[in-house]
């Protein structure tokens, strides 16, 4: 099974693809959609889009994973997040393909055993999980490449129903016929 | 100048597009994009894009005014809101066109004079202004013409800087070429 693993930030957006077969998982791709910080906001979105765009093409995932979006400290970095992860979430259904929503925790637990792991303890399993030398940089490569091992891992509990995922590949068709 | 204003919203998603020539300004569309609460939230955000989408092609606005999400304290509504935003944003660039936001209470300000109005006060004067019979039903659909009203006749603060525009409007004018 071959998924996408995305990150949101506007900032940094990690995208990381991952080939899973039973427990083994092996890297495909890994890239960080990033702009400026005083980039308008919908010329960041548009960057976002444009890589989530490239990644499908080039890699051809069977599903996309994305980090589910709280509502923190910080509201200001939560509104832009959740953006993002709008822009995701859009990427999948114009692309008909399935889309899972992990909360940080469920990601750390899948990767590390422990639901509250640090950052360079998931980028160090990562690396071990994948056979790589070192974990991926920056953390938002190797938060994205979790992801994905996650959702390969458990890939049972899609956000969408089977219906409406064919429902959304009925339109994107009829879009790309259009 | 024509704008076309949104109130953004996963459950109802307003757009209104409206003429405006100095103070007058006329009704050019009103439509809500709306689906069910139990529809996946992609699919929900795919049909706010491609209700985006439909508009821009058919009225070809020169600009876009958008409801600014804060958070309040229902996160989960912010969230979704915020989501739809980013779809809005992305439309934005994507199809080259400038986009400014505007709170609540600066559309309330702007149409009603007093920024802590109530929506019927709000429906009423949008009614007043496009010389319409009565207030566009639902809420949705009036806070879209406000937005767009307040933009008309505020539109000096757009978001994106000219050279942000510029280099939006390149790219998806490559975008159409591509």
């Amino acid at each position: 099974m071959r998924v996408l693993g995305v990150d949101p930030g506007l900032t940094r957006c990690g995208l990381g693809v991952v080939d899973a077969h039973g427990r083994r998982a092996a890297l495909v791709d890994v890239r960080v959609a990033s702009t400026p910080a005083d980039t308008a906001t919908e010329v960041r979105l548009a960057h976002i889009a444009d890589a989530l765009d490239a990644v499908i093409a080039e890699h051809a995932p069977e599903a996309i994973a994305l980090e589910r979006v709280f509502a923190q400290n910080n509201v200001r970095t939560v509104m832009g997040t959740a953006q993002a992860s709008g822009v995701v979430l859009l990427a999948a259904a114009r692309h008909g393909l399935p889309i899972a929503l992990y909360t940080p925790s469920e990601v750390k637990a899948a990767v590390t055993g422990d639901g509250r792991a640090k950052k360079p303890q998931v980028g160090y399993m990562v690396a071990r999980i994948l056979g790589l030398d070192e974990p991926p940089k920056p953390a938002d490569a190797a938060d994205a490449l979790a992801i994905a091992i996650t959702h390969a891992w458990r890939g049972k509990t899609p956000t969408s129903t089977t219906a409406q995922s064919r429902w959304a590949a009925a339109e994107a068709a009829a879009r790309r016929r259009g």
